[in-house]
């Protein structure tokens, strides 16, 4: 594949650039910015500069708030609501770190409902920076109607994500997220423009039958991993970041969107725990630990974000590869 | 299959006598019974009677306290323990509810770890027993190390259920309680018993080839459902009822057996969350109903849990029935 090199300083001045030659103030384009080349960083494409046009159409369309001040409210002692004034989730996240640390150390478990925002991003970078803190932490979104519902034919939930993570005692904490669907969307979308098949197991057509062709998937409907069980978990996700906490099912997303094709507004949840006040504050961190060695013993396993993290170290010394069709993209949005 | 008729309070009766008999006191009794008597009533034979020699077992052998007084301890503003004092999960659970349900209105969140117990029962009746206060829950329990990591081929851990509930007005709320691995052990185990195969995302033999057989994936290891994505679900479970919490590990409740086969002695985790005060007190009801009538819109879906439901209404009728063999151990165990 024709490509381009880049340094990741590179790459997220390029991404800064065009976000704010399309109307983000600078707060706003740096967190989306950073957020895509951590992505980047960590080989992660789907998330990367491939959402890029997403961002700025979304903002073009005057959608989005390039311009948003995110505002924090304590709802309840273990309950604080963020809501992103309609901008990117980004710079809400960046906001809402400081005081969900200090409210889940202060009760134990605290719990927050961002509302009002577009979330086109990864989950894993706020429950890495929970789990940098030694906090034990959930995050939740959903997106648009892609996933069908167990038993079902047509989308109706988003691939609906959830975010973990698990303090490390002096490394990289355990973070993995994972779509409740059997693929994740920017990976069928990237199988679809790169003219690749995808699994069986990963949706079906809009007439109901499975298929390998992504664009027939992208068309119809995706599956829960697993089954119904994954598609369990996408509606579990719908509850959590819609009803919960007030803001939109993957549908009402879509609705909201009115054919517009710009990224979807939504919620997204996030629950940290600390594990020092759960009772075991000396033993917790060695005791994961003993679990960890456990699954490693085992030939052919690694724990979840260890490729992310060896990808990081070599990204951060030869930098990454876009495709050169995604590159001259960018550079005609900064035109 | 040659079986026995028994109306609920018949089969309630016969666990409460057996385990009366067998050194458990009125408390402890009752509780596990009236546990036992739910799951038959919803047609989840897996964790219904067929439990009732592995509990009586426990006791019989002084691993088990069939006296337990079960203490509750409040950690943090948002944490409780509650301590089995060594007995069956049911007892700890029945006097965990009413602090949990305070707890969390109170804070908005809440979190709940039970340790010192031995958790052989389904998650759904705590998690449903919290949505039917109006609140959002969790449950998290392992077991005995039954699955395989992602890309291992030896079992590590339980097979890890999560239990998850949705309050819903005027009716019985959605709840669900689901496997980490592809099949519930009960199941595979009630497949062995009646000379049934089981599919072949089930498990794997002590040789870590796929298999059908489910003696051998009795043997061999248990699957995550979807592949690596359950496996690491399986994961996060041993987290959070084990580091977390402070208490056993799958393969450490294993070690704490000592191949004397009882039941596992683990902990669980609770989390419980006030929807009224995330934002949305008004709204969010009618709010995941219509993400509800959004699925039941689809041919071929329905809500998890309503074939329970609609099971607790038959038996509640025509009473159960059970295996001759079954009835005739337990009738043994009276003796």
């Amino acid at each position: 594949m024709d490509s381009v090199s880049l340094t990741l300083g590179e790459a997220r001045d390029l991404a800064l650039r065009c976000l704010l030659h399309n109307g983000c103030d600078q707060d706003n384009a740096a967190a989306a910015a950073d957020r895509m080349i951590e992505a980047e960083a960590d080989h992660c494409h789907s998330h990367g500069l491939f959402r890029l046009p997403w961002y700025v159409g979304g903002v073009r369309s005057g959608r989005v708030n390039g311009a948003a001040r995110p505002s924090v409210e304590q709802l309840a002692p273990g309950v604080i609501r963020v809501d992103g004034d309609g901008g990117f989730a980004p710079l809400g996240q960046r906001v809402a770190h400081g005081p969900l640390v200090e409210c889940a150390r202060a009760q134990g478990i605290a719990a927050l409902g961002f509302v009002n925002m577009f979330h086109i991003a990864a989950l894993w970078p706020e429950v890495e920076a929970l789990a940098n803190e030694g906090l034990c932490a959930f995050a939740f979104t959903a997106s648009y109607p892609y996933v069908a519902p167990a038993g079902g034919k047509r989308p109706l939930f988003g691939t609906n994500p959830m975010g973990f993570g698990w303090p490390r005692p002096g490394g990289t904490p355990m973070v993995f997220d994972q779509a409740s669907s059997a693929m994740a969307r920017g990976e069928i979308q990237i199988a679809a423009r790169d003219g690749k098949s995808v699994p069986e197991t990963a949706g079906i057509g809009p007439d109901g039958e499975t298929t390998t062709d992504p664009e027939v998937v992208l068309a119809g409907a995706q599956l829960g991993f697993g089954g119904y069980k994954g598609a369990t978990l996408a509606m579990m996700v719908e509850l959590l970041a819609g009803p919960l906490i007030g803001d939109f099912l993957s549908v009402e997303s879509e609705q909201d969107d009115a054919g517009r094709g710009g990224p979807p507004k939504g919620g997204e949840l996030l629950i940290a725990m600390d594990p020092a006040r759960f009772g075991d504050e000396q033993g917790f961190l060695a005791h994961g630990e003993r679990l960890f060695e456990a699954i490693l013993e085992q030939d052919g396993t690694r724990l979840p974000g260890q490729r992310r993290h060896e990808s990081r170290a070599v990204t951060a010394r030869e930098g990454i590869r876009i495709p050169r069709s995604l590159y001259v993209e960018i550079e005609a949005l900064l035109a």
